[in-house]
């Protein structure tokens, strides 16, 4: 039997881009020969569709396009992610489900168990989990269908995170009893540094423990903040792995499986096939997975515009490296002639900050302009004068000035039809290291879940793989400065940047407590320090645009503090 | 037996001060002979602590705070909320428990069963559900103690409501079973406009269906956006109301129970105890109950301010009358001295609305100031000048001037130490006629969840109270305008309010589709622009500051919509 897994980029709630795409797939399914084609979790609405779950007039739509694709079924057996009206009286309004669409009907429904809801995760908010689980017949074969979380009950990968939670029922365990002949999971698996090892490992694990060929069909492109990376997979009963779908990329994965529950193809093998052992990074490695960011990152930018209807990008270019790395991926996302660079100094920019912008700029050849904000700001002081009095330069007039920036830049956003990218890293929105409605604008976050010392290494690795310079040497080179007043530095005000990074990713990232940071070897001072400005400044990071998430834990819809609270501070 | 409820107002992570408040009023109790003291849900680290739950030095802070109590439970039973440890390797790490505490001890605890995860609550993100029931047995009686939701099962309130789903299993059907002598709940039960008539609809269903006396303990205080608005109850097993808490106050609410399970206090009568089949408006009514949602305003931005610290407010004061209602109740709440009102006219601003913003801050006895921004401005069109070549004036320089008050008014916050208050209503913040970062900029968003219909009638009501006019008359009747561009109306660009808030109504409070308003009688033209222009301005409320919750669907936190997302446009 010949099945093929459809690894494609939706659009949520736009039912005609995606029913497009997938007939399109199933077409070429056909053409091909296929017998079964597999889709991913919920790509009828596309995922995370979130509350747009609650509208009876959505979930229609839903079921209006699963209507459209019934005739195709006539020539293929379809296994496609949407959400079913729940038909009991009890329990919530839905079910995550599979259909299996054959011979112009819907003859079978697998109905998701596990519902995540941890992180950017909320199932639970909308579905009722299922506990009433079959194997889905399909041409005298039985298939265990599974959707996403369904597999991830066993203890293989991520066993200490205290977000992936242990479930009191097993689905497969349940699927087992009735002697499937496969295992087919549909997912919406997202992207972050480490997981597509986690990924392979839990697929891996459930081979192992049934014995069974695994089809693993994943959703891929960015939604918003979340990203999919793809990278399909597919096991023989042996745990071989026999297909990889590409990674950030759609795909088009055919296999044959035999009479015997054989494939024809080869086996493959994967430099993310690594034992689970080694999957949660229990410190800070700014060096991990660069490449992978990068590439996820470009996703992201390029997503995020052409979903929106959007070419055109601009940003403020400082001099530093946190714009020159955004600016650096713009053009890799949307080309260089869509990315217009801003250079606004001020009073307080020193020579080679501008220098270093123009340079930057002419290497990725971009256009730019140059709009100095001096004027601005003087009109400012000149109205608030008398009321500042006599009061002392401070943060006040330090904000005026980015907020100046914020203005011009959306101004041209707002004339020329640009977004506007924020440059903001993960090390200073975790500080509040920056000035809300200045600096903190924008429509969308590149590198808000990049550390410093990351956005120093995807410096690197820009021109590393450029082979030449691209980011001007003296940008990764010279100490960090927000400019907003004589010499300033970062390290006036904040610790050692691998310190804080390090520290950071411990509260953030692992979630670990004072004292569990002071037992690394910090002392109190510095960590109380820093946990308190995390802590004081959700308020900033509350009004912060959605962030590029490529951790496994980013500011953003996955991580949901009080704003008014005292915890440690 | 005499049994206490606590009603008090918390701080979410302030385990000193919640747990000196919760001592003062244990002691209180004991001094008064009371047996028996009820505090709400989780009041020992506040509700909702959100993300801290997944701290194990949170958690281990909430039961360091438990032991702290012990001792005095020698002289009195103690009833309180807590997060509690799942002591089994499977499921989430924690429960939400009840614990209670005597002889100093822990002498049993009740764990929830029934999980909100719907709206603001995210409840199943933490807890594990617990289906393991039992009474708890104080002083030879049997306490069916239930936490919050566990009595929402019933299908008396709220029946048709998409977001209250029903359940699959009832707590008190199990209790019943036990034969307890009295229900117990603690809450954390949030306020909505109509919410307290639900509450008590609840209750009385509860006890009419168990025929037990029912004691009812709810928090009060606002948490960032969600305000808690007290209103504790007691009924008799007959479904006679015998006390009620105050709403938007702390209270220390006593009770007698004899031996009959009869209680020595008379029977009251509410204005909240209304047939519950009247409980959902299906239609928007700008009307209704205004003066709670007035005393939640209040409560809220007092509250928010509190917590954190402050004591003074600033606010961009425009003569309309969105800044008009803002500011009387931010007056109302922090006290005249406390509100520093800023006029920022420009060369489009009328003179009846400098005229009308200095008489209001004149009623209220305010300090405010004026400060013109056109010469900020003119240096932001001067710079801009080369780069706008001789595009016409549009939305982008109508933007700059909101965004250069954003800046002058965050200036002075910064400099005074002031929190910006934001002047938005939630008919402009739905239709996105407002400017990120300029007119939308601020710390607490007041009137946010309030429609602009509501926001006349309350602004009728202030001078109602008063018996005076504190808001001048012609901010009220005048028409509205941003005065962005000479003569400009909001009827220019939006339809007129009634119409505008009673789709959106519709639309965000009750989830219809366009179909489903279109049947209401209005054209499908005007019902389809205000649902894009809704969905196609999630990016400008994503960066939004928190909302004064007052309604059962607000933007924010409990509204979660997808930002790049094609629904209806």
């Amino acid at each position: 039997m010949k099945i093929i897994l459809s690894q494609q980029n939706y659009i949520i709630g736009d039912f005609d881009f995606n029913l497009s795409k997938i007939k399109a797939a199933i077409e070429k399914a056909i053409e091909a020969k296929g017998e079964l084609i597999v889709f991913s979790e919920l790509c009828i609405c596309g995922y995370p569709p979130r509350d747009f779950l609650e509208f009876h007039d959505f979930i229609s739509r839903c079921n209006a396009a699963i209507n459209e694709l019934l005739p195709l079924s006539q020539k293929i057996g379809i296994l496609i992610g949407v959400p079913e009206i729940n038909p009991k009286e009890e329990g919530k309004d839905l079910f995550n489900a599979a259909y299996l669409l054959h011979e112009g009907a819907i003859k079978g429904k697998a109905r998701k168990t596990l519902l995540p809801t941890y992180d950017i995760f909320d199932e639970y908010r909308y579905f009722e989990p299922s506990y009433d689980l079959s194997v889905l017949e399909f041409k005298g074969k039985k298939l265990a269908v599974t959707v996403c979380e369904d597999i991830w009950n066993l203890h293989t990968a991520n066993k200490d995170m205290p977000y992936n939670p242990m479930y009191r029922v097993s689905p497969m365990d349940e699927l087992i009893k009735q002697s499937p002949d496969i295992m087919i999971n549909l997912s919406a698996s997202p992207f972050d540094y480490t997981h597509a090892e986690d990924r392979m490992a839990i697929v891996k694990a459930n081979v192992k423990k049934y014995q069974l060929p695994m089809l693993y069909c994943n959703g891929v492109g960015s939604q918003t903040e979340v990203v999919f990376d793809g990278g399909s997979l597919v096991f023989d009963k042996n745990a071989n792995l026999i297909k990889e779908g590409k990674y950030f990329e759609e795909d088009f994965i055919e296999v044959h499986l035999t009479e015997t529950g054989e494939f024809t193809e080869g086996i493959l093998q994967s430099e993310r096939d690594v034992p689970s052992e080694e999957l949660t990074p229990p410190h800070y490695d700014p060096n991990l997975n660069i490449d992978r960011i990068y590439d996820a990152l470009v996703m992201g930018i390029k997503d995020y515009f052409t979903k929106l209807g959007f070419k055109k990008a601009t940003l403020g270019a400082s001099g530093g490296v946190d714009s020159a790395l955004t600016q650096a991926l713009a053009v890799a996302a949307l080309g260089k002639e869509n990315v217009h660079a801003i250079l606004m100094p001020s009073q307080f920019s020193s020579d080679h900050s501008v220098r270093d912008a123009e340079q930057l700029s002419i290497n990725l050849g971009n256009p730019y302009d140059t709009i100095a904000i001096e004027p601005i700001y003087d009109a400012f002081m000149q109205q608030l004068k008398p009321h500042f009095k006599d009061l002392p330069f401070n943060v006040a007039e330090e904000n005026i000035q980015a907020r100046s920036r914020g203005n011009l830049l959306m101004a041209l956003a707002n004339k020329f039809g640009y977004i506007l990218l924020n440059t903001s890293n993960k090390s200073e929105l975790a500080v509040g290291y920056g000035t809300l409605y200045g600096d903190m604008a924008g429509g969308i976050s590149v590198i808000g879940d990049v550390y410093k010392m990351q956005a120093y290494r995807l410096c690197e690795y820009i021109n590393e793989k450029a082979g030449k310079e691209i980011i001007p040497q003296n940008i990764i080179d010279k100490a960090p400065s927000a400019e907003l007043r004589p010499d300033q530095k970062d390290s006036d005000s904040l610790p050692e940047y691998m310190d804080l990074d390090t520290i950071l990713y411990q509260y953030i990232e692992l979630r670990k407590g004072p004292k569990e940071i002071m037992a690394m070897g910090y002392d109190e001072a510095l960590v109380s320090r820093i946990l308190k400005m995390v802590n004081r400044n959700e308020y900033k990071r509350n009004q912060f645009c959605p962030i590029i998430r490529v951790s496994f834990k980013s500011f953003g819809v996955g991580r949901r503090m009080p704003i008014v609270g005292k915890y440690l501070g």
